[in-house]
Order: structure tokens, then sequence, then C-alpha cells
């Protein structure tokens, strides 16, 4: 069964008006404007690149499209982004199954996150100009070169922050804030288990936690991340795939330990609740083990369902134990907004530092999903706008891929069919 | 099936010899010493008054008695406390039913919490000496005039404390201050729901969220309590008798609530996991729907046990909310301690403060119980060893039980056979 495909749309030809399938942050073309919204004379047609879902299934789903449409028209509290880094995540890998339902239907410009620079201003807009650097967040169609946002979407970067380090700050860093300060109650002495260690939430939280006076950190993780994730912070780095992490948890920590951060579900969840010390806390904010192969994996997410830990409040009160779900895309634009501005501010402070794992173009971004599926990444994985150049070196400062084990689950499908899966559509 | 009773274990004679049921605070037997663990020459026997459970069952089986014995010798680390005033919990109201797991076996001398004076101390007790007025909590073996207890388990009181203060403090601000403060992660500006809001809990939490900047706080009490409980810190009370208390908390705060507090457990934790709003905790700490007749009721508790909310972590994680299970008998002497040194500092800032609700004598047992069976009490019942004098005045300082309302499921059962439910028992 694994590799079993959900039936994709139809791909469409390239479109020519404006895409209103994300009203969130309509796809939107715009040469550098002044300020203010301009009256529709004299319009010009512009292009610019984006990338798609045409449909659930593998890396062939997601295309790059160039789009040609007329200038759009700022509505008032709105600005017009140019993109320069965006931020890949693993709801981008859900989504691309069909596994993530806040992604509009396809075809739909993907991208929660990015970086850019404002080059046109709405009505009512006064805290942002022409030229601002900033940061934006949505729930989709932020990978384009050419954004429209609400202004209160956007948050402007630091001097010292590079594009890069603004793409990978929103999802990543707010997740991990809100789990640990908001749902979780991190304190002085805490312990905390951190799966995933080396990924974008796991680097994050490892910082965060370091806010917080001798927190002790167990980060699982493949056994050639160790070094970097010791040197970020993990206490006790531990080797998932050789090593039963229950195991060496309790040699370290006899009672378990107060906070269990879940990307996994499944297994792993009743795994980590088990982990739990009285009044601890498991967090479970994703389904990574239903994540096998390219396509959607019927029986990994059976057996992710059969396993999740179902709970009655009786037994919770047996055990002194609380179990939380959290989904960012669930949160008020009002906590999102609070919670930028602190990390901003960790960010000035030098507490908290995204760590870039590597650049694709747009064009790469099937080989960027890959590297994500088969947790090569110690970090963020960043996509670029902006093409290709012929002879461009390698985008990755990590490890080469061969150097690299392969995650086992991602292991069992093949990658022959992942090839050429990105085409480059002009009209 | 209402009042369907557990086979109660037939009542013992009076016992003669030490008691070793509960082996954490033995009972003991002590004239006042003056330092130190004494040699067992001249040994004289005394007597003492206690509040035994001899089985399972209405208010008939928890029984006054005096126990004769010799002097006890303290281990190193125990002292000898002589107890002036006991707390009365809902956990003994359980455990008489038989549904509190952590009580020993009848017969079991019952209490968790009291207050008196150092008596005599034992090798290795540097902190305490003898005349020093201290609190003691314990998960049994309180109620009754000596008690031997571990020096660890005992709080120095503060000089403006009475005694009855100091044993409503422990159980009630314990559960209230760890579930506001470890379980959940009160903060400025949240909301909170407390159920029983005139009760021992509901009010130390009352006080203890008046320890944060604008908390909103939504009490549930029957109406004869409101001004009472409005007086206290309740910004909203609802009647949950005559009125649905989910539609009057949607009235005044539509998004809900940010932390529950559930000690009813079964169909209100629906509704309270229903009231969450994202990023909220509801705390499970009890299952009052359980007890509904003086006796187990099969029925209430094969209803509390249907309708207890059942959670997936999918469910958890689409809803963004947590949930906890809390159950101050399964937590750490260490927290217990140091939790215990803030409370008694709070007190002596003047920020919590114990409200009395009523005084009984260990004779009376039966009337306090139903007391609080009746959901009577504004606060706490406290239960005194000292003998009842005749022509003494009620020793409530509540309203007379006829002008408050009976609990709707209390009042389900006959009282006709809770009365003389305690003899007092002398050899």
């Amino acid at each position: 069964m694994s590799g079993e495909e959900a039936p994709t749309q139809q791909q469409q030809p390239e479109q020519e008006k404006t895409d209103t399938a994300d009203e969130s942050t309509p796809a939107a073309a715009g040469a550098p404007q002044e300020s203010g919204s301009s009256p529709s004379t004299e319009e010009k047609p512009i292009s610019w690149r984006s990338v798609v879902l045409m449909g659930y299934g593998g890396y062939d789903k997601v295309k790059l499209q160039v789009k040609t449409q007329n200038k759009p028209q700022l509505k008032a509290g709105e600005v017009l982004v140019c993109i320069k880094a965006c931020g890949l995540n693993f709801a981008e890998l859900l989504a691309r199954q069909g596994l993530y339902d806040l992604l509009p239907a396809p075809p739909v410009v993907m991208g929660m996150e990015g970086s850019g620079v404002i080059e046109a201003v709405g009505e009512s807009v006064e805290d942002r100009k022409v030229g601002d650097r900033v940061i934006v967040f949505s729930r989709s169609g932020i990978w384009q070169e050419l954004v429209v946002a609400s202004a209160n979407s956007t948050f402007p970067m630091p001097e010292q922050m590079s594009f890069e380090e603004g793409a990978a700050l929103p999802v990543n860093y707010l997740t991990a804030y809100m789990i640990l300060f908001d749902v979780a109650n991190l304190r002085p002495g805490k312990s905390v288990l951190i799966h995933m260690a080396g990924g974008g939430v796991g680097i994050a939280a490892t910082q965060l936690c370091h806010t917080v006076e001798e927190v002790i950190i167990f980060g699982t993780a493949s056994a050639s991340k160790h070094e970097t994730i010791a040197q970020g912070g993990v206490t006790h780095p531990i080797d998932y795939r050789t090593k039963d992490y229950v195991e060496e948890i309790h040699k370290i920590s006899p009672k378990g330990v107060d906070i269990v951060l879940d990307p996994l579900g499944g297994s792993d969840t009743q795994k980590g609740f088990g982990l739990l010390k009285p009044l601890g806390t498991l967090i479970v904010f994703g389904a990574a083990n239903c994540v096998t192969g390219q396509r959607k994996n019927l029986l990994a997410m059976a057996k992710t369902w059969y396993n999740q830990l179902s709970l009655n409040t009786l037994k919770l009160m047996q055990a002194n134990k609380a179990i939380a779900g959290f989904h960012l895309g669930h949160v008020s634009e009002e906590l999102i907004s609070n919670t930028m501005h602190k990390l901003l501010e960790l960010y000035v402070q030098g507490k908290i530092k995204p760590h870039i794992d590597s650049c694709y173009h747009f064009e790469e971004v099937g080989d960027a999903m890959r590297r994500m599926h088969e947790r090569q990444n110690i970090g963020k994985i960043i996509l670029l706008p902006e093409p290709k150049k012929k002879d461009e070196e390698p985008k990755s400062n990590a490890e080469p891929a061969e150097e690299v084990e392969k995650n086992e689950s991602a292991a069992t499908e093949k990658k022959e069919d992942a090839s050429e899966e990105v085409k480059e559509e002009k009209d």
C-alpha cells in the first residue's frame, strides 16, 4: 500500500488573471510604487515566478509557474512585498499529500513564510513604507516573487537579520515559543524532550529553552547531527535509530522529563506520555509519522492513527499529567503578532538565531522537499524566488546528502519517480 | 440503584495497641516531652481521641474512638504533634464510599491535614522544637489528638495564623496553586472558570487568581453563595442550578475561557473542554459528580464514567487545546514542601487567607460530612479534636442549613438513615 496516491487534479494551464484561490494573500503583481494605491490607468502586465501545488501527490505536483498579470490594486491596509526568501515547512510536505486541511484546494500557491522588501503600500498603512525589509507570515501564498499581504501580517526585520534568517523565523520559532511558554510552562530546572532536534522547530526550541535557566534538553536525531545539536545546546543527544530513546532517557533521568515536544504522533506519543514526570506536559504538534513515502501512505496513516494515544480524564488524573495539541494555523492573529515581536526582540538580544541548512531556488523545490522528507537537513531549508544561475555552486551548507544516513521510513520508497518533478513553464 | 452500598467491614473493637494501618503517620500517643526520644522506662498508657473509618458506606462508618496506648518512641526525624484543628476534604467523602484509592484499607484513621503544637521531637530533628505551632500534611491519619509525623511534613505557622486557618490551608491551597501555576500557566489578563467557587478549593483558587493582574473569574455556585464569592473576588458568579453556565459564559465572553478548573467530571468536563479558547487548558482534579447519595452510587459513577471526555491526540491538535489531570496524592514531597512555603509567604503578605465555613467537634464528623455533601459550606469545614462542651453554641459562621438550598443530587437521598451515625466509644 506504500505510496498510494490520492486522485490528483488536472494540471491547469498558465493563469493569466489574478489567482483568487487564496484570499488571505492573493497572488499579486506590481512594479515598485512610491506610495498609496494607484489608479488603474496605464496598466502594464508584469511577470513573476511562483510555486504552485497543482494536485495532491508526489514532488511532481509542485510546479514553478511564471504568471503575467496586471498590476494589482492594493486595498486599504495592504502592502506589496517583493519576496527574497521563503521557508519550507513540514506542513508543506503534508499539504502536498493532501494531509493539511488549512491549505486551500489546488491549484494554490504554497508557502506560509517569507521575507522581502515592501514595494508599495495601500491606503491607511502608516507604520510600513516602501523599502522596508519585512517578514511576511500567512497560511499560504508566500512562495512567489510578489505577495500582497495585510500590513499587520508583516514584521519589520532587524538590520542585522538576513533575508534567509527572516524567512526561517516565523513558523519554527512561533511554534516552539508557544509550545514552550503558552501551552507548557517552561521554568528553570525543567527537563524537555525534543524530537527531531536537528529540524527547524527542534533547533528553535533548543535555543528558546536556553532563555530559561538550567533547562535540561534531551534531543533525538541521527548520529550524524549530534555534534551540531550539542553545540546548539542539546544536553543529551540520542540516536533514535540505533537506541531506544525511552531507555536512554531513563538511564540519565529515572523519573523521566517534564515536557515532551511531539511532532511525530502515533506510538511515539504513547512513549512520550509514559516518559512524563507527574505534572508534566506532552504537546502533540504534528504527525510526521504519517509521512513515509513521497505520496500519501494509507498504511502509515492507519498505523499512526491506530497507535495514537487515547485518553480519558480519569486516566489523566491518576497519571497526574497533561496532554495538549498545538496547531499554529488555529492561533489568533493577535497572539501571533505579539509573539513575533517577542521573537524579534530575542533575536536582537542575540538569544535566538535561525540555523540555515540550505537554500534552493524555486525550480529546485522538489529537491528541497526531498531533503526535508529524508531528514537530511539540520535547521531550516530556504527557497529563493531568484532563478538559479548557471554554474552555481551547491546551495547546502550542511553535509552532502550522500554522507547523511537516510531516515528509515523515507528509505522505503524508491527515489526514481521523483526526478524531474518540477518543470518550469513560461508563457 | 441509588445508595447501593459496598460490602462493609465489621466494626472492630477498641484497639489497645499501636495502630499500624497507616505507616506514614502511625497513630501515636505521648504526653508532652522535653526533647529527644525517651527510653521506654516508666511507660504509662495514655488516651486520645481519633476518627476512624471502619468500612465503606454511609456516615455511620466513621467512628470516634478513644485509644489507650503506651507512649510512642519517636524515630529519628519524627515529631509528636498535639492536634488542635483538622481539615475536612471532599476526598474523605469519596474515601468513605470506597472511592479514594490512596487511603489505606479500613479500619484507618482518616484525615490529610491538621494543625497543632509540637509535643516532642525525635533524634536528628533540628529545625523543630517543642512548643512550635505547625501545620501537618499527610495522606491519612491526621484526625486524632496526637499524631506522629515526619518533621519534613510539618510547616511552622506564622504567628497571626489561627489553628483553624492552618488546618484549612494545605489540601485546598496546594491543589489550587499547583493547578493554576504548575499545570496551567495563569498569566495576566487570562480568564478562569472555577466550579464550586464557594468550596474550599474554589475560594483558594479565587484568591490565588488575584495574585496575578487582571484575571477574570467565572465562578459557579448556588445563588445563596453569590454575595460571598463576589466579595471574595469572583468576577462573574453564575447560578449553575437555574442557568446553563455555558450559555452564561458565552454571553459575557463569546470566545470562552483560558482555563477551566474541573472538580466535577463527567458531562461537565465535556462542557468545559468546549468552553476553552485556543491554547486553553482544562484541568480535571476530581469526580464530584460521582458522589450523589451518602453511599456509593453505581448509577452516578456509570454516568460520570460514560460522559467523561475521551480524547485522541488528533482531536487535541485540531482543537489547539490542552487537558490535564491533577491528583495531589501523586505529587512529590519536594514540590509539596516548596509550594507550602510559597503559600505561607503569600499568607504573611495578606494575599491569601482561608475562609472558615464552620467548625465541628470530632463527635459531629457525620454532620460535618453531610454539610459538605449537601454543598452547604462556603469555604472550609474544620474538625476539632476537643470534646464538645455542653450548651455549646452552633459552630457554623455560615448561613443556617435550612436557608441554604440543597444540591439537587444530594437531595435525592433521604437523610433519615444518617442520624446517629457517629457513636463515641470509650473503654
